[in-house]
C-alpha cells in the first residue's frame, strides 16, 4: 500500500500557504499519496478545539493552481479536520500528518495556541507522526514556496524514520527566504506577550475589550526558536505532549504528605 | 496586600460547580480576595482558543446562593476571562488561579481539549500558580459540596507554597463522595477515544457528521489519574507546559545532520 501524507492548516484550505505546499507535495513524485483535508476559513488561535456540539459538513474544494488537486474543507478547526479525515473520510490511517504552511510564527508558548500546532497534535494523538510548519509574518508567495520545498525534501526522511511517540516537528521558516542562512534544532522560546486589552466604548455607550497582544521584546536562550528566526535559520524543534510534570512529583507528595495518609 | 484569588471555569459562570466552589471560598474566612471572573455560557472542548476577531464584553453575575457573592461574566473563551481579567478587570494581580469545578473528568489526553484546564494554563502563562479542578460525570450537589470543600481545603497550602515554574495542579475528584478512599498523586493517563463520527443525511439530503466519541477501556498505569478515579481517589497530577521534547534533541541533530551542516 502507498504510503499516504495528511495535509491541513489553521489557516483555510485556500489559504496560500496550503496551497502552495499541496501543489509541492503533489508534484513531488515521491510516490506517496496525498489527502488534503482544512478548515474551510481561517482559524486562527483556536488551540485545541473540537466540534461537539454542532454537525460537520466536508465539501470538495478544488485548488487554484492544480485542477487534479482535490482537497476536503470542513466546517470546523484543524483538530476537526485531522480527527474527521482519519475516522471519516481517508480510505486509510495516513503515515504523516504536515499541518501548515502557516502565515505567521508559531514560536514558544504560540504553540499552546495555534491551531496549526492542535492539527499536528490530533496527529499524534491518533498515533500519526506529524509536524506543524509555519512562515513568518511578511513571507511573500516566493517565500512560501521556498518553505513548501523545504517541507517537500523533508517528508521522504519523515516517512522512513519514526519520531518518537507523542512527539510532533514544530518547524518555523523566516519570512525572508533570500537571507536563510541554514537551519537549527531549537527549544521553545519564551516569546512573552504584553497582552494589553483596548478598552472602548461602543456607539451606545456599552464599555468593550479587544485584545491587543504585543510583541515584548526579552532575553531569549540561543539556542531557542525566537533566537533562531532573529539570526535567520529554519527552526526545528520537537514539541512533546507528555505533559506530566515527572521531575516534581516528590516534592508534591512530600507538600500533602498529610493528606495521603489519611 | 490582600491575596486574591482569581476563580474561573469553561461550564459558564452560571454552573453548579463555580457556583458551589465560589461558596466555599467565599466563606473560607481564610483572608483572601475572591475574583469570579468566568464565561457567560458553556465552552467545553474550546481547548486553549482565545478571542482575537470580536470584542469582549463584560457584565455582573450575582451568585444565586449568595448575593453578596459578585462576579463578572465574559462572552469568550476561559483563556479569554482569565487574560482579561488579569489585564483588564482586576485591581492586582491574583496570587492563584482556580479553575472549576468543571462538570466531568479531565483525565489523560483530555487535558490538551479542556477548557478547565486552558483556564490554569493561562493562569501560569501570566506567571500565576493554578489549578484546575473537575469532578467526575453523575456528581450531585452533595458531591460538588465535597469537592468545593476539597479545594477550599488546599488553598491555603497553595498560597504558602509555590508550584514549579509552568506547571498546573489538576485535580480531578471521584463523583460520589460518599465513597472516596483518599488522595493519591498521580500521571496523566491514556484516557483514549474511539473517535466515531456519526454519518447521518440532513432533510436536504445532505451528509453531516457528529462527533461521538466514545471511552476505550485500556491498560492503564497503576499510578495514573484514570486508574485513580476507578480506585476511588482523588487525582493530583502536576502538568507542565514545557513543552520541548529535550531528551530528543540529540537523536533529531543525527537525523538532520546533513541538513545542519549546510
Amino acid at each position: 500500500m502507498k504510503k499516504m501524507i495528511l495535509l491541513t492548516n489553521d489557516d483555510g484550505i485556500y489559504a496560500e500557504g496550503i496551497q502552495l505546499l499541496g501543489q509541492a507535495l503533489f508534484e513531488s513524485g515521491a510516490g506517496y499519496d496525498l489527502a488534503i483535508v482544512a478548515p474551510n476559513h481561517e482559524q486562527s488561535a483556536v488551540g485545541h478545539a473540537i466540534t461537539m456540539h454542532r454537525p460537520l459538513r466536508v465539501h470538495k474544494a478544488r485548488f487554484l493552481h492544480n485542477p487534479d488537486l482535490v482537497g476536503w474543507s470542513v466546517n470546523g478547526t484543524p483538530s476537526d479536520c485531522v480527527k474527521l479525515a482519519v475516522e471519516a473520510i481517508l480510505p486509510q490511517k495516513p503515515d504523516l500528518v504536515i499541518s501548515g504552511i502557516n502565515r505567521g510564527g508559531n514560536l514558544g508558548t504560540d504553540v499552546i495556541y495555534s491551531g496549526t500546532v492542535s492539527a499536528a497534535v490530533e496527529g499524534i494523538i491518533l498515533g500519526i507522526p506529524a509536524v506543524a510548519v509555519s512562515l513568518m509574518e511578511g513571507g511573500t508567495e516566493k517565500d512560501f514556496k521556498y518553505a513548501a520545498a523545504f517541507v517537500r525534501d523533508l517528508v521522504p526522511r519523515l516517512l522512513e524514520n519514526s519520531l518518537p511517540q507523542g512527539t510532533i516537528l514544530n518547524i518555523n521558516v523566516p519570512s525572508d527566504s533570500e537571507k536563510i542562512k541554514g537551519i537549527r534544532i531549537t527549544r521553545l522560546g519564551k516569546r512573552q506577550y504584553m497582552n494589553s486589552f483596548d478598552r472602548r466604548i461602543d456607539p451606545r455607550g456599552e464599555v468593550y475589550y479587544w485584545l491587543a497582544g504585543e510583541l515584548v521584546e526579552g532575553d531569549e536562550p540561543e539556542d531557542s526558536d525566537v533566537q533562531a528566526m532573529l539570526d535567520g535559520y529554519i527552526s526545528i524543534t520537537p514539541v512533546h505532549f507528555d505533559l506530566t510534570n515527572y521531575d516534581y512529583l516528590p516534592e508534591l507528595e512530600k507538600l500533602l504528605h498529610d493528606l495521603l495518609q489519611k
